[in-house]
Formats: structure tokens, sequence, C-alpha cells
């Protein structure tokens, strides 16, 4: 009902702007008796964090995470844990430039349209800065999911016209390259294409693919609570994300069934004693997982705060020109990818929760 | 919470399976006062409608639409809307020779594994025959979003291989072929492609565009029930749904900032007195509506109901051959036209109520 | 969000009016795999039924349900279970005497300001008639209680000034007497006092007292969807329903902590080896149960159709006097008894599943 | 969904234990544009503050509200809004004495056998403290309501066996004496029960009365999401609450017909040229607001730590003696009251969102 939570047994709910003092979350639902502790979540934030390479933006944040509440001697209380994130690079900067002005590509008119006024530091709430919380949200999720045997990675499998080799795919060379490239032979092609557009100041999009692995047959719900469509939205609903594929994507429309069918084979190792021959499901059926590798994919559309004169209006509805200045990722697809993970996690735990409430209660 | 509920405060709820005495579906939100009878909702019921040409399903269903409460002397009452369609064609065949095997890429075997047990008849509750109440919650929508100026339009513009020519677009043609195609000219070649279809016995996907014209500046809420992933949501909970794009779609990962900014320049005609130059954003900034059309295309995939001989194990999980049988559409993305368009409708009613709520309190 | 579904994973959603074509529901959650059957559900219909005594209404109707879906071969298959109940006796009547009239105490002045129109044949969607649907749906909660040893009664504990002597209390009794007393003796108070309300064309309000046993210790949540204060909006939810208490209820409000603590005492035969030596607490603590009798009364207030004559005004704003006539129960709380164990049960299972999802994950 | 958040579109989330760093809420759907400082919260969070008056615990808490985020320049942003109060007095006490013992009326068992586990300090979660988020965020209601002409104010008008004189109530009082008693004549007689109470080592309960005034006609839903229902949900939901009235309460029981209805009469000066002559109803029809004053009750019970000797149990599960040691007010009702407007504004500001998403929208 509320714009700023996101689930619906395991909920997230955010608060905070890019430049007021902190950005907050509350996460509702986790289970008790879970080890928790800020290193665990600091983990996956680390890897969001701006900074880290030449690649993205050189704001300077160390998004240091604070556990409030939900969390005694060590372990989670089933109670709400409260999580805190202090802005230190809030005041580093002058908007009076751009107060007056909408980037066009940003939400700038349309919340001002919908609220009758914005916070114009920085995006206020409507920055990528938000998706902090949603990487320290996950972040729990993740574990509590890792202890059931469920795994998620992300990775990005394209940037502007260049593509991975999916046969080179290597999911430890992830880590290794400030791309998280799954391909170490298109790690240089990206680093070009990004140097490219650092010095024409322009900015590109990228493509992400994330999996989740061991998830239980059964997860998800049928007709409006499917998992595919909780995924869909829980993607679409990260900044920039302009498409979400799952499992054969948009080649689906451009192919045959007798292509398409993922045959059954029996295979008593698997779940159920079931081998799917191939994956175009995606990992879901009918909106519930067939215990096969659920794989997502997001197209992030490149940043529009880019360094090109671009038309647009001021508030007093004139005609106007924009340059957006400051330190903006050239391909803020990158630093998606763990935004990405934890939408996965924070998707998944909602259904396994869901799942376990009614399952199991009648032979 | 439950998984056969769809939207906040425009919610329709369904229920029935394919093969029960009828589907139903229970409307909870319509405000009072509106016109409302049988026709106005039988409209779209019958666009969806099987056995209207030789390219879709032969299974006859008359499905005509009942309104059993909510609606007095002409008008709704703001009490819940009861629908209901009798299934008449439910006796009409022998379903014992798929009730012990599990047909590959349906939600058979997810079923089963989920719940224990499943109504093996025509798919139960996982047919797409529960999409016509879609089709007949989303007419309700799509009236009172009529009277606000909203209007919403769908089409196919692609079928496996073969493309509409965009610039060929013509939205009158639509009506006028079966295939919802808005480009005449493709008409030829689907119709060669379906017939190659049926007599190879295979299907094949399809590609759609749903545009949403009138849509006012602010519908949509941030962060997280923005109106782009209600409308991803809304779209991947379609069955054979494998993909949503929003504006630029895929195409925003192979992309430059450059080439993708909307530029705004003063038009005084317009909502705002803003135009974009271009639409890349597919209508919707920061998850907020910016008055432009919004337009979602989906890929459907071919249904892999096909006569083609496929490995799949029975339900003591030994291995076994199916061969579907029976009254199937070749391409179910053509039906999947009037569905998405009720999605759609069924989205942005929700949004019209929520922004109703808040918007307009203070200066 | 919307006001015409009640609970969260255990959810009731009914539709239809009091003399429209037929009245109906959907039971969404309800765990697969449970043997159900119209029967089980008629049972507790036929106890709220009206005609089965001179003390309640002789509206004739049969409250025939029938399960149009989510049952496949004599068991809940997880879809939501569609339950209708055809007006038989919608017809018999003419509203036009009342139709501009607004009965006091009843909601026909509130729906028509809120909606802008009303259906005023018999109180339309206000009408005590939707609570046969309640009824419905709890009975199958009900079901699902039971085989985890749950178990729920009511009864009737003081009409108008009679009060029931609780030292006679028998539960037994409740089923053998019109008014679902547990106090035989009060029986005869009972018959003489409603034969006063009937000469005197009067209505009596009513005390009811509902009681689940073993519920297990620790269903209910802390802080906001505690098992008390959803108890409490689902008795307040019933027409006519002005106070709940739980366990001490009012009179805790003049005793002192001293008199009003429940001690505890080891007994190994208690669920967590706890026996608490008295039940102020109503068997809930900080919003959770403590394994003892949950017990919860409400006050149901006369109904304001009444013979006498009293002051109002019509739709076009002027004075007017009304007399209600036709067919009325005299004490309304009667037959609010099964009514009020239905909503008891549905608060219970909602919590039952919503304790299942996230209970035991970790040691 | 979850248990930590209170409204559907205006709603509170809290989070927090009693001796952790910080208790905090968020705010979510507060309209954008209204005028908010902490002041305005400060305000209602002081009457609730504990050692103000001989009569309440000593417990030292300031209690400073920060604002951090939601608010830019003075004004609400239509984003959510994030509130904090650091807890000061978190370490001023050993709790190794309780931490094995389970105080009897407390949620300490019930807590320990949902979650495995419990925050023995101060009662973690399940401690009253969690209710000064209650006061802030509906201190934010209370603001929006009073600029749509709706004031709530609550009182104490029973404590123990000692009852005000309804005849002497005087709203002005309310403020001038520690017990929030609308009958100064009272005032004597409520210390010298607190005195009485304090020498015995016991506490005592009371009874509130909340009324809201100004409420719109057609605020409330019917059926389910009923104004009464919230109210009753709102005011069971608050600690140590065990019953709730509304209108005449549980007198509407022990009456007639012909006493209790609430005739209407024509007066051009009220909302919908309607006044009722009695408010029986307490100003809900249907679960819709009939423009009359709003009027709960609710009983508080007595604080079951008292200085006392009770039987009890320890973790090992042997039985023990316990007696509450420190600092507690002898009559927690007192300070309920502002928790309990805070719950009524809540509500209320909830059913204001809902009534104007839908209402209006046809002639």
């Amino acid at each position: 009902m509320t714009a700023n939570s996101f689930g619906r047994m395991f909920r997230l709910t955010t608060f905070g702007e890019s430049h007021g003092p902190m950005i907050g979350a509350v996460v509702d639902g986790c289970p008790a008796g879970m080890e928790l502790e800020e290193a665990d979540i600091q983990r996956d934030l680390d890897r969001r964090r701006p900074g880290q390479s030449r690649f993205t933006t050189q704001r300077r944040e160390d998004d240091r995470v604070t556990i409030v509440s939900g969390v005694f001697e060590g372990r989670t209380t089933g109670t709400p844990i409260g999580l805190m994130i202090e802005n230190q690079d809030q005041k580093s900067r002058d908007y009076n430039d751009i107060k007056d002005l909408f980037r066009p590509g940003h939400a700038d008119w349309t919340y001002l349209q919908k609220y009758g006024r914005r916070d114009y530091r920085g995006g206020g709430r409507a920055s990528a800065r938000e998706t902090a919380m949603r990487v320290a949200g996950g972040a729990i999720a993740r574990k509590v999911l890792r202890s059931l045997g469920v795994t998620i990675q992300g990775c990005l499998i394209g940037m502007g016209p260049e593509r991975i080799d999916r046969t080179h795919w290597d999911w430890e060379e992830v880590g290794r390259n400030p791309f998280f490239s799954p391909d170490r032979e298109a790690v240089p092609r990206f680093e070009a294409l990004l140097d490219r557009c650092r010095r024409a100041e322009d900015s590109v999009g990228a493509m992400l693919e994330i999996v989740a692995r061991g998830v239980p047959v059964g997860w998800g719900e049928p007709v409006y609570g499917r998992l595919d469509a909780d995924l869909a939205a829980g993607m679409m609903g990260i900044n920039a994300v302009k498409a979400v594929e799952i499992g054969a994507g948009c080649a689906a429309a451009q192919g045959f069934g007798s292509q398409l069918a993922d045959e059954m084979v029996v295979d008593r190792s698997r779940p159920g004693g079931v081998r799917f021959v191939s994956n175009h499901a995606g990992g879901i059926l009918g909106g519930i997982a067939n215990g096969d590798d659920i794989v997502v994919r997001l197209a992030v559309k490149p940043t529009p705060s880019i360094h090109t004169e671009l038309r647009t209006i001021d508030s007093s509805g004139e005609a106007r020109i924009i340059k957006t200045r400051g330190r903006h990722d050239p391909c803020v697809g990158i630093r998606a990818v763990p935004v990405a993970e934890a939408m996965m996690a924070l998707v998944l735990m909602d259904h396994c929760l869901l799942h376990r409430a009614r399952s199991g209660m009648f032979p």
C-alpha cells in the first residue's frame, strides 16, 4: 500500500534522502535465532560502494552500516532490524545551479509534479543512494537463504554494444574485475569502452544476469503473486532498469515451441528426481520454482547525467540548456549488480516464508 | 499476501479452474456511481474469446459474463462487483491419458510439487482460462480510466522471426485482422507463418506492445510501488510471458546516454507545459508517469502444448514420452493482447486511486 | 487495502447484497490436501440460519452453500475456494416505503453519504446477510484448526438485563437451547424477556463469549499484528457489535495488579510445562498466545429495526417518522454466536499461517 | 503482513527495543507540502514522557525526537519520514536477576516461546517504550487531521474503583492535572488511590475515553476495513489494553432498541443537514463515520510489575518466586492517554486517505 516497502512476509522499508543526515531501513520478518553482525551486511555494501575503481563515481562514502535493533547477543530476535548509514558526503556541494532545472531522464520533474515540491539535493529520495539500503536488507535475506542452500550471484554480461562470450563464463572471474564480468576476455573491451565514454563525457547502458541456485521446488505462488512477477517487479523497480527477462526472455518471442520445450528426464540426484534438459523457463513454471537455476536478466539504461548540453525547461516553464556536472558513474549498470542480487534475495526470502506458511500441513 | 488477488486499492480477486463449473472474480475498490452493464465487459471478453479465427483454439466457449453484485439501478455502488462465467465446455474430454504425466513447459509438475496434488483437467487453475477474468476486471478499470481520458491499446508487433514494419503503424488496422497487427502488410506473413506452424504441429512466440495514452503526470509511486515495477509484475504474471520492456527496453542496455536522453521542450498544449522530444523512458521517470505515452512490450513464449514427442516423466518417476493432443492456439501471444491491455488497465486504475489518496492536500 | 477482504495469509473476500441474486466468498490461502465438502460448511451455516426458532427472524432462506472451485477429488488443492449461496427470498418485498428514508441506527445514511447512492433493498451490502459468508469461510478455517487440535465454541452469556450464572456453565447445554446459552436455568428468563420484547415490538442487546482451546503457545505477533488486536478488529467488525473484551476485559480497568496477576506454576502436562493459575489475560500476553484458553466477549446492540415510531429524515432532507416493518430478530445477538465463532476461526487460522512462516528456522 | 507496521495508506513502522541504542519509526504516506518540524511531534511526546509527576515512573528520558528524512525546507516532501529517539537511560541497570525469570502478566514467556530467545532488558521490544513512536507518528497524523478540522482529545475517566462524574466534564481541565482527568473533583480521589497503591506497592487499572470531533461523514469502509474495527485493533493493540468500547459499548448489550436508537432530526448547520439526537453509535454506522463525535473507550489493566511476591517459573522450568523491582508507573493507564489519542489519529488519517482515493469520481 505504501511505496517505500518491499515484500510481504519479509519486508524491507527504507527511508532517507541522498543528502539528508542518513539513509536507513527496517527489515521486518527476519526469522529469529540467526547469527547476524554488521560485517555480514558490510561485505555486500562494499561491493556496491562507489569510488572503488576509476570506472565508478568518486563520491566518497564509507557506507558503514549500523544495526540499531533486532539483534541481541549476536542473534536475530524476530523483531524488526533497524539499519542506518550516515551520509558523510552530503554537504560538499552547491545545488543552486540545478535547483530550478529539470534534468532530462531524471525524476526531477515527475517528483515535482507529483508532490508539488522536491528535494533537489542530488536527486533526494530518487537518488540511487537509496539502493544501498536494498543491498543491506538483501544481505540479511541472503544469509537466511544460504542456510537453506540457496545462493545468488550476479554479473554484467553486456555493456553498450559490447557483449561477453558465454562460452568463457567463469563465476570465479566475476570478483576479480571491476565490471563484475564473468568473461575475462571481455574486460579489456569494457575498459576501452568506458574510457571512450569518459573522454566523450557520455554514459553507457549495461545488461546484467542474476542467477539463484538451489531454490527449492515449490517456492512461488500461482496466478498473481508469482515468483516471476515478483522478480520482474523487484528488478524493474531498480533505478534505471528498462527491461527484465526470465530464462529465454525476449528470445522466447522469436522461437518455436519445438525449440523452447524444456524436456524432463529422470535424475534421482535432483530434487523430485527430475532434471530439465534445458532451462528456457529460467527455473520457473507457472510462477513456481522448478528446482533449476533461476535466471533473470535486466537492462540498465545509461545514466542521463552526462556532460552534454541537453534541452530542458526550468521551474518557471522556460526553455533552458542543461549540462550535468559532478561525479557520476559512466556505467551505472556496474554497481547495479549487487543491487539486483539483493532484490533477488529479497524476493526469494519472501517466497520462502510464504511457502513455509502453507505447505506440508496435509499429506 | 495471497496469490489470487491483484492490486491494492483497485483489487481483482479471481477463482475457478479451467474445468470446474465456472470461473469468477471479485472487483473491489471500483468507485461508486459509474454506469456499468454486462455489455461493457463482454466487449473485451469477446476480443479474447477462442474460436474466432482459424488461428486460435477451437474450444467453444461463449464466455458470457454475469454481474452478480455491486451494481444497482445500472450504476456501481462502491461495493464489490462479483463476476461469473460458466464453463460450458468443461466435460468434453477425457484427461486420463495425461493425468499421470507432466507436460514439459507447463505448471503440472510444479503445482504437484507445491501442493501435493493438482487438478489435471486442462491445467486447472494454471490454465490460461483464468485470464478471461483479468479481461473482465480490466474492462471495468478501463471504463473508469476512459472517463478520465486514459485510453489503452495493444497489438502484436512480432511473431516468431517475423516483425512488423513500424513505419506502417496504424492503430485502426489492429481491429481488422485476426492478429491484432498494426501493420497491414505483415498480416500475410503472419498467416503464412501460422500455417507452417499448424502443418508442423508446432507453436510460435510473439512480441506485444501495449500503449496507454493520456495518463496524468504524477501517477505512480517512488521507490518500490513504482508504476514501472507494477506494470512489470502485471505483465510478467501473464501465463507464458518471459520478458517485459518499458520504453527503450533492452535496447537501453546497448545505447549511450547521449542517444537515450529524452530532451524536454516547452509546449503549452501539453500537461505541465512540457513536451518530451523522444520517449525512450516509455512515459515513466522515477516510477512516476511523465504524461507521455506509457509503452510496454512483452515477450510471449510459444505454447509448450505441441504435437511433437517430448521426453518427460510420470507421477511414479519413470521416464515417458508425451505428445499433447487437442485444440491449442499455435500462437498464444495473439489472444494475450486483450489480457495485457487488461493488466495495464488494472495497474493504472490502482495508481489512479493511490495518487488521488494523497495528492492535492497541501498547496 | 480493500474493505471486503479479511485476513492476510488466510483471506476471506466476500461479495453480494442482501437482495441480489446471490452472496459469495473466495477463501484464499487454505492449505492443500484437506478433505472438504459442502456438508462441512453447511453445518455451521445451519446454526446461523434464520427461522429456526420463534426467537429469530422468519425470513426463509435455505442458505445452501455450493463450492465452485478449489476442491478436487474431495480435497483442497491450494487454489482459491469459491463459495456461493443463492438468495431465495430476495424478491418478496416492496422497498418503496423505505427507499427514501434513513433508518436510525442503520448504515442507510452513511452509505448514501459515502457512495452517493445505496442499494436500499434490505440493507444491501450492509445487511447482516453478508455474515453468512463469514460463517462459511470460518467453517473452512475451523476444519483446518481442528486438525491441529484447536477448537472454538461460543455462547450467549447475557441478554439485556439478564445474565447467566457462570457457576452453571455447561458447554453441552449450548447446543440444546435456541439461545446458545451455557446456563440451562437462564433459558426461561431469556424466553420471557424475548416474549416481552416481541409484545412491546422492541429489541434487546446481548453479550457473547467465544472461547478457543488448544491454541499453540506462540501464535500471534508482537506490536501491531497482535492476536488480541486482530480479534478485536474481527469482532468489532461484526454488524451491531459495540464492545470487545479479552480476558478480564473492562474489569481490568477497575482492579489492582495484585488481583489480576496470572501466576505461573509448573505443570509438565501443559505446553511449555507451565500452567497459569488464573486467566485474566484471556490467553494472550504481548499479543501472543500463552497456551491458555483464548477468551473474547462481545457486546451486541439491539437491532434498531423496531416497530416503534422514530424521528428521521428523508432523502430530500425533510423530517419524517419511521416505523420499521417486517421480519426481524428481536435479539440479533443470538445468531451472532456462530458469526463470532467464525471470526475467531479466521483470525486464528491467519495467525497459524503467519506463525508457521517464520518459526522453527533457527535453533 | 508484517507485525511492526500499522495502517494501509498512512503507515507507521516502528523498530527498536527498550534498552537498545534508540527507538525509531518510519511514517510512510504523509501527504506532501505540510509544514512539519520536530516541535510538532515533541509536544505530544512530552505529554507521554515519564517522570513528569510523582504518579508516573521516574525513569529519566528526555525523549527528544529527531526527524531524519521526509522533510525539506520545513515541509513534508511525500517521501517517508524517519524519526528517532535515543535511549538515554538504557544502561543504568543490571537485568541479570530477571534474565531467567518470566514476569507474570508480561510477554517474557510468550516471546521466548515464539522466538526461541528474547531481549530481557526491560521488556525489549514488548516494552511500552515502543509507544513513544506511536505518539510521534500520531502527532504527524494529527497535524494533517487538524488542517481538515478534525481534532482528537483523550482523558482518563476511571481509575480502579474510582470514576469521574460525567456531569463535571471539562475538556479544559484535562491538561491541568497529572491524570488527564476531565473532572476536577475526581483528582483528589485519584491521588489518594495512587498513594494507597504506592504504599501497598500495588498497581491499578484505568478506563480512558478518546473523542474525535469533526470527522467528515463518509470516512470508513464497509464490511471488513470498518472504521470501528480499525479503531478496535488500534486500541486493543496498545500494551495492557483489555477492552475497547465504541459509543454505548458494553451497555448496548444490556439495553433495548427503543432506548438505544439515535434518532435523526433536521439541522441545516450540521454535515448533511442531520443532527443525531443521541450518540449511542459513537459516531459510526455500518463502519462509516456519521459526522457525530467518534467516542472510544478502552480499559487498561494494572501493570503486572508490582512489588508483590508472585509465583512463576524460570527458564529451566523450575518453580520460582518473583518480585519486580525498579521504577514503574502505579497506573500505566495515565500515560496511555496520549498513546490512545495517537492510535485514533493514525486510524483516522488512514481512513482519510482511503476515502479520498475513491470518493467523488462520479456524480
